[in-house]
């Protein structure tokens, strides 16, 4: 194909993949669930080169399938398996970090960058990029911002979308949009970073980002607790607020969770005895070393056992033990698959209506599928908590699949019907496009296709992605 | 008029004013530097009647400009001098707070809520509407929302923007978005409300909102600081910042202001002798009362004195000291006001760029306007700067502004040359829209006028503000 030659040409042979040895990594996402061959997988190393990129495969009407690290969960980064003919770009070289300036809290980062990498670079002028999930050694910048990622520390400095100060996007076009400045005050005109955020590059191909820093954290308490029910979770994290600490963290994790893990884990070592129903992971921390954090974490809980809102708790006496506390958490998704399949979501409610979305879930799924076992574990400070439906060990994927298909628009209607929603931190991608038409308002609906007919004419920007 | 007598039964004769008397205030701004006549002021009570009338508007070809408190500094809710026909729409009347919900940190308020009466009502449930700047008294939460309004607390919990859950928007055709959902994750699409939140009432009516609010602070410090330069000030900030105590405000003001205010202000005590060429307003919080904050900021000016950061310093022994710090803070634009005539700015730049842009801006003002003052006030830990020039006593507002006027044009370009913004809190209205042909990047202003051209094809929702 003659614009795959030129391309060849412009980005050097070696950037152009069309062999499909080379192709194969880029064609299924990493759990395998999504599957789809682009046309070539093209490389671009400079924001010019992803320029140019666009406007010959623009003038090629090849659609485009922007790709980072390629951790999603939703296939938003692999080409729809009935799409147009498309390329893969794939922004893994475009991974300087291009500033670092710890007076102003900033750091300029290409997409490329692995966010781990960002953390450490950060880490290095004594700030602290606060980004943090379980991929992110893998996952990249470009990622993060297109999907508004989340993570475990969302509850004090907010989702991917709140640590950028300016982007650079090269639009379908191939016209750059250069907002990548490191000031955090701007009020000239529509915030158009925003459509990009989150856009899942259904807009334009996020190509660098001024994100923003904080100060480094100079102590952190983490403690392991045991709750009786969802409810006491919720009255616990209301107490830890209250206390006036600063609550970095506050995870919940249904016991089912637990027993699973202390079966499938390799190397963990749970700091409670199971048994417990639920579980909740709470982190503390300061950036002045003088923050009497380990006296207020234990009077909080003092006074939670007091309340009946804590069973048990261990706090992490040093950095190895909060290491492994976290470790559970994030070794859950690998433990879980070794068990059985699930069905999986990725709901929110307001955190004040958790207990009963846990209650109202629980009920439903056991009366339809009493062989299934309720998982829950999520981000609870802010009310983003991922049901599963399990399936009895030893059931292959796809049997579970057709059989308890139903229990994610269940779960997703009882998150909406809650003042919740069906996508709190994955995206939609390819897998939650029906859930938009069931789900989402009508009006912001017509919005979003009126804002991708503008900017993306001709649809040519990762077809088959987000908008229904 | 047909359309006026539909919509005076609609919303009640009281609520669709006609008589020039009743319309006078309204086609004003509160410093009479814009003056434009409505057709009518329509005082719609709940969302549908804000429906109803933007549908009648349409139908009769009638622009409408938004109004809240009308604290503005750039003439956003004025009708425009040679606009087209007008209805100023005022929110006034919105004014109920629908819900607050402590264990949720959130509080949903209609657009007319006055924003003080937001922070009361967060207080009452020992949580804090963080959102703070001189006019809160009198602006509305539309107006703050829609002009992503800042203040003196943005360094610590950002701009209106960062303190948004959810909004609910009457769209220029009558269709409702309903988005006013206090889920704190959501990633189910484009992020809509950040156009609206900014849009400067451009895009549609914002008439309610889901707000975020935090703990409760327990302890605040508050200094009062003379230092010798921005250089000394920026290494203050450093400082402060780096020593891990929690910053909620760090603002620079040059001298001048403070010698100007010595002589026009009523009833302020100064905590420290004039003629420090610069000072320095630090506030530390805390929302724990056993962080020992005193003891930081104290060691934080201390260690400041011995690097020469701090010439003199003086820290609020109670909450009557603390009080009157700000005091001068807020008093300065009427003080500056009885003192002459200033050509104002609303600049930002990286806050490591403060002290050149300080610099830079204080030698060419000189050079070209020996005769004029340099006025700088500003909230340095953002990198928001307000710089003036201030005419020679006795000179009037016309001469002045004749003979200065170019004074806005050079330091808007220095600090965007600086990476920085030509309007950074107040917005840009009526003012500063000369401003956006020369300096807002051409790719987005075009990005701007298609998304305007998509959700307001007739150009009806405030014409002649914020797009050139």
């Amino acid at each position: 194909m003659e614009t795959l030659m030129e391309l060849a040409a412009t980005l050097g042979p070696r950037h152009c993949l069309t062999a499909s040895d080379d192709i194969a990594p880029y064609a299924v996402d990493w759990r395998g669930q999504w599957k789809g061959m682009p046309a070539a997988v093209l490389r671009p190393g400079t924001t010019e080169e992803v320029a140019a990129t666009l406007r010959a495969c623009a003038a090629a009407g090849l659609a485009v399938v922007p790709a980072g690290g390629r951790t999603g969960l939703c296939g938003g980064a692999v080409v729809p398996a009935n799409g147009p003919p498309s390329v893969i770009l794939s922004l893994e070289r475009m991974n300087r970090i291009r500033d670092v300036d710890a007076r102003d809290f900033s750091l300029v980062a290409e997409a490329g960058c692995i966010v781990q990498n960002v953390q450490q670079a950060a880490a290095a002028v004594d700030r602290l990029f606060p980004l943090s999930w379980g991929a992110q050694g893998s996952a990249m910048v470009g990622g993060a911002l297109s999907t508004n990622a989340g993570g475990i520390r969302t509850l004090r400095w907010g989702n991917a979308r709140d640590l950028v100060l300016g982007l650079e996007v090269v639009l379908p076009d191939g016209r750059v949009l250069n907002d990548l400045r490191r000031v955090r005050k701007d009020n000239s005109g529509y915030a158009l970073r925003h459509l990009f955020l989150g856009g899942e590059g259904t807009l334009g191909v996020i190509t660098a980002a001024a994100l923003r820093l904080v100060p480094a954290l100079k102590r952190v308490e983490t403690a392991f607790v045991a709750v009786p029910s969802p409810e006491a979770a919720l009255n616990l994290f209301s107490r830890v607020m209250g206390s006036g600490a600063e609550v970095i963290a506050f995870e919940l994790i249904i016991g089912t969770c637990m027993e699973i893990m202390s079966r499938n884990a390799v190397g963990i070592r749970i700091p409670l005895p199971l048994g417990s129903p639920w579980y909740v992971m709470v982190e503390l921390a300061a950036a002045h070393p003088s923050v009497p954090l380990r006296e207020m974490l234990e009077d909080t809980l003092a006074a939670g056992a007091e309340a009946e809102e804590v069973l048990d708790a261990a706090i992490a006496d040093n950095e190895a033990q909060r290491a492994m506390i976290w470790r559970i958490r994030e070794d859950w998704p690998d433990s879980g698959r070794r068990e059985a399949p699930c069905i999986n979501t990725d709901t929110s409610v307001p955190v004040s209506a958790v207990p009963t979305f846990c209650a109202r879930v629980e009920a439903v799924l056991a009366e339809r599928w009493p062989e299934g076992r309720l998982i829950a574990i999520g981000h609870a400070g802010d009310g983003n908590i991922h049901v599963s439906l399990m399936a009895p060990t030893g059931t292959p994927y796809e049997a579970w699949s057709a059989r308890a298909r139903d229990a994610e628009a269940i779960v997703n209607a009882i998150a909406v019907e809650l003042g919740g929603s069906f996508s709190a931190e994955h995206g939609i991608g390819q897998s939650k496009r029906h859930a938009m038409v069931t789900h989402k308002d009508g009006v912001a609906l017509d919005l979003m296709r009126a804002i991708k007919a503008v900017i993306d004419p001709r649809g040519m920007m990762n077809p088959g992605k987000m908008l229904p």
